[in-house]
């Protein structure tokens, strides 16, 4: 089991500062897993390229028929003008910002204090583009019409995150979503996705794809979380909005002589998974609920809206993680690697459904949690 | 053979204004091509992963075995202490000089008229950096130690590109080279190496390339030009300032969550090529004496100094085409499939030896010249 992960992805990349190699160990052991796709290995990109026919042509530097079909069928399913394929969210979702910017005459942006740009991007936007986002609403909560309605400062774009990933994947209702995009429309803010997650909250909202996007002016989608791709991202709106996206691709450097090695593995894992996301939401809200019929565990959101959430447990991370060890050797479901510290004695951790966890015998899985909260109440 | 270039990859991804389809569709056709390694198709890359464990782990944003072994492997190769894998040359060497800059607190560096950075980057330096570039030398020479010594501008970083590829890969004296780093250490200028085909010239200088990076602070080398990967750059130097550049890599969207496809693919092909390097310089220089034995035709450099060099006719950019799709046809031997049109009615393409020339049997070729040149005359 070559390919789990001994790094926490959630935080790009940056090692937990207090890795428990032994629960790592253990987790690498178990037979099940509750969240994911399986071992991120390179087993991924080959099993997409078994039935490829090599003499395929590469892409080169952003045309031909492998990256043009692509973006096509993407621009369609998100109801865009236009579609651009690009090898990462951070590049994708920074130019979008950047041409919103550059077109209204305006730096400033607003968007949550958890966005990924504020806090897994290094300060690209800043350090790059010289654009000042303005925080909006409380960390804890997503944003809502009033946060947006009591802006002072003039900006150019609002980014909306859904689901919100760092407080679990919550969710703002539809209606507001409508409310917010008609009064950037009326303001003239534009409102950019940030739509990483979208394929997994369509079941939540009852909505297509093309239906939320249409509520923006530009919107990201990625192929590595729900779709569990390779890597990618897909950046849509307008034929003049993506054509500069495009020039500001090659800028970046992420214009890549060939981008098909992520092309095809984003398009095989699209179609494999787009539709199950039904089920994973249906999964995840089944799991949260064994999470929450546990002794002091509780998940937020309390009932998920998409594929996550977050477990939280009134206790300190070295107490669940061994309990944890014993569970994982006594059951072999591996319930996470990485539990964070949070202050105050307690921890929490990330579940986002994918095809593992169907593969879990339900009997197997009602006595793990069993046998869980009984060692916590002990 | 869906995998030819129907683009001239050359000017990276900019449709030559001027295509022949005819042309294009004669060359498709051929058994043998002068230049490169074959079809750019997916080939390319299923061929690399077939030997590879599909549960090797996949590299992690930056982290792991697959990452940190090539990296550490061209480190050393290159003589330098730590080195970074990037997904592009255009993020690598942008991230380089704006280290550099930082580092002196000066937004200005050095290069060639026809540098990448000045003519194939959309400006990405000026755009995302704000660093002025100043040009140094004659477009049709490379810089020698007086532009250098000539220079009234203070800048930060001077980068020199080996061989200097727009004008038909031509190269300094190795005295040279060792001068302008002297000089340079002596003010205080940091010197880049934009070594896109560093490989290919060394030997020219009789020399590894280590000795050569000695010369210079930061080194970048690509993956796809002699060495015929996917996609995919390293930059190295010193371990602060590939540190530091991890840091950009991440600001730019390039630290992907696995960077495999390239890595594997560019490991594969090194470790195929590097080998090959001699040969490819003489079959170069077998192949440009050819050309050169025709009437009206040039090759620059006249004796080639790497794999590489271009190919000058004195007739029209159309004349020339006629010529190849009747030389195509009858030999099956394909020479380029884009020409490009210069001032005063002549043409010239370019030609990087790779695999694809050995294959070509020398009776057949001798044939091809000698039809060539008779088409020429009449």
């Amino acid at each position: 089991m070559g390919g789990f992960l001994f790094v926490n992805i959630n935080e790009m990349g940056s090692l937990s500062m207090s890795t428990n190699h032994s629960l790592v160990e253990a987790f690498k052991k178990t037979k099940y897993q509750l969240a994911g796709h399986g071992p991120k290995d390179i087993q991924t990109l080959k099993a997409t390229f078994e039935d490829v026919d090599g003499q395929l042509g590469s892409d080169i530097y952003g045309k031909g028929k492998i990256i043009e079909d692509f973006q096509n069928k993407l621009a369609k399913y998100l109801g865009k003008e236009e579609a651009a394929f690009f090898p990462s969210g951070t590049m994708a979702q920074q130019i979008a910002l950047r041409i919103w910017c550059d077109q209204k005459g305006i730096k400033k942006v607003a968007y949550h204090p958890f966005c990924h740009l504020e806090i897994h991007e290094e300060d690209g936007l800043k350090e790059l583009h010289h654009i000042e986002p303005i925080l909006l609403a409380d960390k804890e909560s997503v944003i809502q019409l009033e946060d947006v309605l009591g802006m002072k400062d003039k900006i150019a774009c609002l980014l909306l995150e859904l689901p919100q990933r760092e407080i679990g994947g919550q969710l703002p209702d539809y209606d507001t979503l409508e409310s917010i995009s008609a009064y950037c429309k009326e303001k003239g803010i534009r409102l950019h996705l940030d739509g990483a997650r979208l394929f997994e909250i369509l079941p939540y909202y009852q909505k297509t794809a093309a239906e939320i996007s249409q509520l923006f002016d530009s919107v990201y989608v990625s192929f590595y979380k729900g779709i569990g791709g390779v890597a990618g991202a897909i950046l849509a709106g307008d034929k003049a909005f993506i054509e500069e996206s495009k020039v500001w691709k090659r800028r970046h450097g992420g214009d890549l002589i060939s981008l098909y090695p992520y092309i095809i593995s984003s398009d095989y894992y699209f179609d494999k998974r787009i539709n199950k996301m039904e089920q994973y939401y249906a999964e995840a809200q089944e799991l949260a609920h064994l999470f929450n019929s546990c002794k002091g565990v509780s998940t937020k959101p309390l009932v998920p809206v998409s594929n996550m959430f977050h477990v939280h447990f009134d206790l300190p991370k070295e107490k669940v993680e061994a309990i944890f060890i014993d569970l994982y050797t006594a059951t072999g479901i591996g319930f996470t690697h990485n539990p964070r510290q949070m202050s105050g004695l307690t921890c929490y951790f990330e579940v986002s459904i994918g095809d593992a966890y169907e593969k879990i015998p339900k009997e197997e899985l009602r006595n793990a949690f069993k046998m869980l909260d009984e060692r916590i109440r002990s």
